[in-house]
């Protein structure tokens, strides 16, 4: 090997590790989803009383807020998870976003899917303060996903709907796979994983992580 | 005073005394009531399916059984408690009957009330594996009840309806009143207490009670 080429790879090589140490890829803050619920304006009638409207706690990105009020879930074999915080505005069909630790409390086997994808996914009982509902479907595990205004997307390279990997320089070190690209005017830029992700990579919320 | 009226007043003293000692009164053996539910034949399809029918575990008295079945019940605040136990068979309507603790927890307000009498008595969820209903009414702290068949009623001399105090001789010594007497053919000799009263009182299933 001519010493032109060993120069060559030397350089690849430490330019390669640098990048790692440097933190290379695209920047995303990290948020952390709590369980959560969605419900439709029918369902929140139906769990709060009649002409009931959801009340804002707090904003979220993407005209999205946290409620006042919350729901306690029920899952087949009739174990309970109290108090989950239900996320507004309404929308067209009730959903449930649980964590993989809670899907076994509950004792359901509940697909890892996109929000909104809820065809087939689980069964769970909703109780609110004036009436219970059945979902035959609607329980879901949140798949890890990047809000990204388009500009954003521009900037790395990425489009709606890609999925790439996604790396978290700290004491752990973790590198997510199959993380969702989701591209929207109305997105702030962020990684949504889910508590069971955070806890187990030791991950906070405003946290940085990288597009790799 | 008089030597013969001290001697009677001995007597009467050393006769209430002994009385106490030697467990005096219609004696009663003691049943403990756990939480239960009882539902109607509708109120089973919704939590159960379609068509369900409840499943004996264990007989009780009066053709009464405890049900393989349970659901777990949620009240206003949104706390649950999970697998409570289905009584058969079925009624004409639905009832949860709890303690004064699990009301606390639960965060309800329920009436003490003799079983049937759910008018106007506590709103509750419940929730089953395969659906959820709310009761607007039917939570209840079971009052304090003795079930005689007729004969036992007439050994005691009391009536269907009548209200009696109950001594419970042991370490901690409790009498009970406004204890209510319930007489029908298909009932054993049983005397009715929840959960929070035994262990206040330390009483076991089948220890005895005396009608005083």
């Amino acid at each position: 090997m001519e010493e032109k080429e060993i120069e060559l790879i030397t350089k690849m090589v430490i330019d390669s590790i640098s990048k790692t140490k440097t933190n290379s890829g695209f920047a995303v803050p990290v948020g952390v989803s709590a369980r959560h619920v969605h419900l439709t304006q029918k369902d929140v009638e139906l769990l709060f009383g009649e002409g009931y409207k959801l009340t804002k706690k707090k904003e979220l990105m993407g005209g999205q807020f946290a409620c006042n009020e919350q729901v306690t879930i029920v899952g087949l074999k009739l174990r309970a998870i109290e108090n989950v915080r239900i996320l507004g505005p309404v929308r067209k069909a009730s959903q449930v976003e649980i964590s993989s630790t809670d899907a076994l409390k509950l004792g359901i086997n509940a697909p890892i899917r996109e929000s909104g994808n809820v065809a087939g996914s689980s069964p769970i009982a909703l109780v609110g303060p004036k009436g219970a509902i059945y979902l035959k479907e609607g329980c879901i595990i949140a798949k890890r996903h990047i809000h990204m205004p388009p500009q954003a997307a521009v900037d790395a390279g990425v489009n709606d709907g890609d999925s790439v990997s996604v790396r978290v320089d700290n004491e752990r070190g973790t590198i997510y796979n199959n993380v969702q690209i989701r591209v929207d005017d109305s997105y702030t830029l962020e990684m949504h994983i889910d508590t069971d992700e955070a806890n187990a990579a030791k991950i906070i919320c405003g946290q940085t992580a990288y597009i790799i």
